[in-house]
């Protein structure tokens, strides 16, 4: 099977423009086919402040009131994408970017209400995966928006992590599929004060072993259960690693 | 051939979200294939003023500093045609966002600076009619976005009335066109006082008379001059029409 590569890349490197310019330049040199899911970073914050939006967080997600589902609408889909997409079709990468109400890529439901009203924040039910296979079939790289929709005409806010490994998992019988993370660090680390600590690889029991240490603690685990589920669910393997390293094999390779 | 309807709305149908909810109903019963081109309007005025961003025109046209080619990337290609794409998934169409620069859709280059300098504003090199043709035929409609790029990175603000001729005349080799302009009157009107005195069709004969007698003048000059050139260059028929008449007859048809 055709290889393909579904990778994230988080605020800290749409933030940060060298840092997107040389991600960007190396993506463009990757030999398989490839998806890119990027988060929102701190400019959609910033630019709500200035239009008066206070953020409100609920750990670590953005409650979406209809102000701010429209401004990360603006802000992700417009302002980020479209400037990753042409820099990326500067770099010759045919590049496209897709919300999941575009083609209905990404079909979600708005969160129930339970103890927290998340609003607009979407769910996903499903990934149409024969669309991104079609596009990547005829050359093109989708870049994917963290906006998905209802199917009823709302945008939902959706968390970025989750379109990746829902997407990987969708292409999983199109393509042999590696989902890579990409984050501020060289990939999992033994202690985050050893540079020299990084685990180079881990299957699951590796994985429960180091939970059982302790090793792996708190906001990782969820992380690392969805990377697990990724592969169960037929990902080949999963990779997290620093951003500036996607075109070597450095990072934590999860199989 | 099959029939392809490429339809531009303007700033009032955008800003309008009565006038919008209608027109995209009516236009989610077009038995055609179809492109929506759709330009800015009021809004990105008025979500730029609140971030301190003065709106700068000359001749009707904005002069698009870095700030304001941020601002309406955010508003166009984000707000307003997220928006619209997933109000069309709702109603049944498959749209698809597209800016000039995903999938290399519309190459454009900076407008050179002669006596005023436009800033980024992208005149028209090149419509990738090969990628919208195949979008048409696989049964998607693409929702067009006023803003091109240059190949080399940078996004730029491009006339919405010339993008949906260029796209007309680009498709015209696969499709049967007509080129629809939605706009504030029935048609071209004989008066703008007498709202019995729209003029039904007009070929390019019957122009050039009623230019003579200063029927049409002024601003009308320009618009009439791209429908009858795009009409020279392949398209079937032009309409001009309100926003409100696209499933009719009513409206100005030039051939």
């Amino acid at each position: 099977m055709k290889k393909l590569q579904v990778i994230k890349i988080g605020g800290n490197v749409v933030d940060n423009p060298e840092l997107l310019d040389a991600f960007l330049s190396d993506y463009a040199q990757l030999d398989t086919a490839t998806v890119l899911v990027h988060g929102g970073g701190k400019i959609a914050t910033k630019i709500g402040l200035s239009l008066g939006i206070e953020p409100n967080m609920i750990d670590g997600r953005r409650v979406t009131d209809k102000e701010t589902i429209d401004l990360v609408t603006m802000v992700y889909a417009g302002l980020v994408n479209k400037n990753i997409v042409a820099q990326l079709q500067a770099k010759g990468v045919n590049a496209i970017g897709l919300t999941g109400a575009d083609a209905n890529a990404i079909l979600s439901h708005k969160r129930p209400v339970t103890t927290i009203d998340y609003g607009f924040v979407g769910d996903i039910d499903e990934i149409n995966s024969s669309l991104l296979a079609q596009l990547l079939n005829t050359g093109y790289a989708p870049v994917m928006v963290p906006i998905t929709h209802d199917g009823k005409g709302q945008l939902l806010n959706t968390n970025a992590d989750t379109i990746a490994s829902k997407v990987a998992v969708g292409l999983a019988s199109h393509f042999e599929v590696e989902l890579v993370y990409c984050f501020q660090l060289p990939g999992v680390m033994k202690s985050i004060e050893d540079e020299n600590s990084l685990i180079p690889e881990m299957n699951q029991s590796a994985y429960e072993e180091l939970k059982r240490q302790g090793i792996i603690a708190e906001g990782m685990i969820p992380k690392m259960d969805n990377c697990f589920d990724a592969i169960a669910d037929g990902v080949k393997s999963v990779r997290i690693c620093h951003a500036q390293h996607i075109n070597s094999e450095v990072g934590t390779k999860l199989f």
